[in-house]
Formats: C-alpha cells, structure tokens, sequence
C-alpha cells in the first residue's frame, strides 16, 4: 500500500532509538520475524543502557549511546524512547536524511507528521516531512475496528472503556505487578513504585497526568488520535483508561453509535475479513477475546458481542 | 425509610440459607456489625456443609441442613444460596409465615417481588407478597451513582463496561485465581476448574451464559434490573460485562447522556452526598477509587472523572 519509492530498493540502514526497553525489544524481534530488509542495524539506547548486548538474528549487537554520529548513513529511525527523546534527536535524524517513525507522542498532533496505522489511512504517509508517527496503543486497536465499519455507515458517537495491562507502562512496571502480586498472596501489603498504586489484584485510572477538562493524558490521546486517524475532526467520542493487573495486551468495551441502523451480522462480516483483525466469538461456548489469545502475536482479536440496539 | 411496623417490634428470628458461601459469610458478619435485632440466629445450608462450625457474637453457631421444619418460628429468611435452592424453599418459608430477602435472581423480575436496594427505592418494600428480592451486585453499584442524577435531569442513554472480581462467582474462584496466579508467576500454564478460562493476569467476558440477543445473562440483569428499580422500563441502556484478576470489588466505567445539560459540579455535589456512595476524586493526584479502597467497606466508591460533553 505504501508508494512504490517510499524507500530505496535495497536494504536500508536503520537505527532503533531505545532499543532497550520493552518496545524497542519488540521491535527488534518483529524485525527479524519479518525479514525487514537491513544491511545495517544501530541499536541506540541512553547512556545507562549503552554496551548491553542484544541477540541479533543468531549473532547479537552492542546497544550504543545515541548520538550525533550515530545517525550518519542511516536512513530509517525507529524511534520508542520517550517522547522528549525524540523531540531532542529529530533534527539531527533529518538531517542526517533518515526518516523518523516515532512511536512516542512528541509529534502525532502536529500538523505536518502523518499519523498512521498501516490498515487505516496507509496513504497519510506520503506528505510526510522527516516523521511519520505511530499512535497510542489502545487507539491502534481502536482504529483498526472502526475504519471498516465507518466505511460503510457515519459514526455518531463512540464509548469506550479500556482494560490496559501493565506491559504498556513498560518492562518495569510488568515486573513491579509480578513482584506485588507475590507480596499480596504472601498476606503483606504491597508498596508500589514503578506505578501511582500497587496493581497486584488492583485496578486504577490510567497513570497519566488529568487534563483540565477532567480527563487523563492517555484518554484524550485516544480521542485526539483517533479523530486525526479517522479524519473525522469533530467525532462524539468518550474514553475511560483503567490500568488492569494483566502483563500483556489491552482490552477494550467499545460502544458505537452509527447514524443509520448497522445489522450486527453485516458488522460481523466487515470485522472478520478486515486487515489486522481477528475475529473470536463463540456465542455457544461464551468464548471471546481474552488478552492471553494474543499474547505475542500480531492480530487485534474482536468480536461483535452484545452488538444490540440500545 | 422502612414503614414502622414493617417488622414486629421484638428481637427476630432469622434465618440464614445458605450459610456457608461466600455470601452468607459476609451476611454473618453484616449482621453481628450492625447489631441486628436477633433472638435466634439459624445457620442453614445443604447437607454438604451441615455440621460447619460458624463464629457468632463470640460464640458460636453449627450450620444445619434445610429443612422445612428449619424454618418453624423464623421470622425473616435471607436468602443466598442460589435461584434453584431459592425457588424450592419459597413456598415452605412463606407458610412458616417469614418474609424471604432473596439475593439470587430467582424471583428478580417476578411482577408480584419487590426489587430493592434500600438507599434507591425503599418504599417498594411496602408491596411484598412474601418475598423482598436485592439485585444483582453490577446493578446495586449503578443504581446508586443512576438514582441521584437521574432525580435532577431525565437519562437518556447509559452505558456501562464492568471490571468483576473474582469474588462474585464465590469463595472457590477467588482461591483459584490466587492458586493459578501463583502457576503463572512460576512460569507455567494455568488451567481452571471453576471458572471457565484462567482469570490469572487475564480477563474474560463474564462468565454467565449467553442469551438470543448475544448479551451475556448478566449484562441483561443488569439491564433489566436496573429499568425495574429505577422505574424505567424503557431506558436505553447498554452493558459489557468483564470478569478482571482482582479478588473483590466489582468496579464499572459508566457513561450517562441526559435530556438536558448536566454541569458536571452539580452532579458531582449530588454524588458528593448520596445515601450509600463516597466521593474519591483528586485530579491533581490522579486519584481515583480502586477496589482495594472498598474491599471490606460498605460505602460505593465513586468519581465524577471524564464527565464531559462528548
């Protein structure tokens, strides 16, 4: 989907910026699962994480500080370190020539950096300026259900509820979850430090700073994102993030209005061929997506359970 | 709130069915808290827990087998032993002259059976016929937060997504949840008995059977039960229903249109000082309830957070 000469017809050099953390752990396995075309692969990390040694398909790779030097030559930046990394190097990255896709938040409203999930708008890629962002987690799995629903009736208003597990606040707070469970099951109080509150048989509001208008940081990313994504500006859209004590994978209960009457089972057809979904449902065994279905794997599971009329 | 002579003006005889679950256990407690007006407490349950030894007031109390004779001179029965024990002793209770306060779904929707939760509609109680039903825990918790807003401005569209303990399907799931978290945490793979899929760092769509319109049982309890205590047969209302790893403490992300604007700090106000909830809201801190603030409390945690006009 992408155009033709998006890149150069030959493996590229590409560089992952935070290569240590857990997406950047991520990356660097889905890389190789894919056979991405690499002549050359800069793992960059803080200084804290520089000489640790990473497995590279059946060799391994030295992390390096980031730096200056360490983008010549390299013409793609997978950038997963934090957003205000990204806002210091991004400069640099494009004018060493490479291009940016930064999974961070720095630079996803702006109005010249596409935001883009590769099943939803693939075209948004092409006016890109040196960064191409990658949204939030749970608006990915969001967009990808409503894109081809959307193409077929207007949204009216959207409702969601997420369940996010502790893999999106990092490999230290999936950690921290394990550790406080064991304290919890021990009949000791757990102290949290990774996250706000101890997660161990626990849920709470996502960890992210309240907004003015009384909702947290990772809500309106999920209402902005998905509006930009959708090109639908002005789209009625409510989002509750709760942070769930599960390790891996985000859930989420969503309710959509549609201007005109949808019948479930043309919904149902529309989500079972769409790209990046994976439809479960069992009405007869009450078997439908749980986080351990997609647990290291790639596809968004759904169904079209209690799609009813209220 | 009750009518005053609602019950005679003596210490009662009661009966508890059930006894020895999950339930009853707290119902023991409830009652010793409150200091119940009781002359004689029965302990009743199947023949598979008669003989249990149950703490009472410094005493204690052995568990008996149901049987009609169990409940000659009982005053009030509280029920929680499941709809089918529920149905089979109703008769047999309400001829021994007691009133049965039932927590099973059994008689919920009956037309002839009040259903209660005493902070929203107590004067239902006036009309019973020998059975007082109390609903189901998801609709208790909604109802509390629905009644005071609901009293101000006309609901037009609710829609609730659910976080369940383990504790709503009983004792012997909040152990297995604790047994087969301690089966993840060593690295291996968790395999349930009582409930249907591993709730261990995982969550499921609750865990009752589906019905025609592909809701699960309890999300249309909550449905219909709801309508019936707030007295809205018609309300347009949505659940999803999830089944989360936390031991006790059901939690629920609830959206509410109204006919006419609603100022969120008028609605605030009116939770602020509603029969049965508790305000827990601090922006600045990002804090919010979570179930290990209600566990082993009475008051309904709640907070105005996300209140918006999306």
């Amino acid at each position: 989907m992408l155009p033709i000469s998006f890149f150069p017809d030959r493996p590229l050099t590409v560089a992952v910026l935070g290569a240590s953390g857990a997406v950047g752990q991520e990356l660097l396995q889905l890389l190789q699962e894919r056979s991405f075309p690499i002549c050359e692969l800069r793992l960059l990390a803080s200084a804290r994480s520089a000489g640790h040694v990473e497995p590279w398909n059946g060799s391994s790779l030295v992390v390096q500080e980031v730096s200056e030097a360490a983008f010549e030559g390299v013409d793609l930046v997978l950038a997963s370190a934090g957003g205000s990394v990204s806002r210091q190097w991004r400069q640099v990255i494009n004018s060493a020539g490479a291009l940016m896709i930064d999974n961070s938040s720095a630079f996803r409203m702006d109005a010249d950096v596409p935001l883009v999930v590769p099943e939803v708008n693939p075209e948004a890629v092409a006016e890109h300026q040196g960064v191409i962002a990658n949204p939030n987690c749970t608006t990915i799995l969001l967009t990808l259900v409503l894109a081809p629903l959307a193409a077929r009736r207007a949204l009216r208003r959207v409702v969601v509820s997420t369940y996010q597990s502790a893999s999106g606040a990092g490999a230290r707070a999936m950690e921290e979850l394990k550790q406080l469970t064991q304290v919890v099951l021990a009949g000791e109080t757990p102290c949290s430090e990774v996250l706000p509150h101890s997660l161990a048989f626990n849920l709470f509001l996502h960890n992210s700073p309240l907004m003015a208008n009384s909702y947290c940081e990772e809500e309106m990313k999920m209402v902005n994102e998905t509006r930009k994504i959708m090109g639908l500006p002005d789209l009625r859209f409510t989002a509750t993030c709760v942070r769930v004590p599960v390790l891996r994978a985000h859930s989420e209960a969503v309710n959509i209005e549609f201007d005109e009457p949808f019948p479930v089972e043309e919904a149902r057809q529309l989500l079972k061929v769409a790209a990046g979904l994976e439809l479960i449902e069992d009405f007869e065994q009450n078997r439908f997506p749980m986080p351990t279905d997609v647990t290291d794997r790639d596809p968004v599971a759904v169904a079209s359970h209690s799609a009813g009329h209220q």
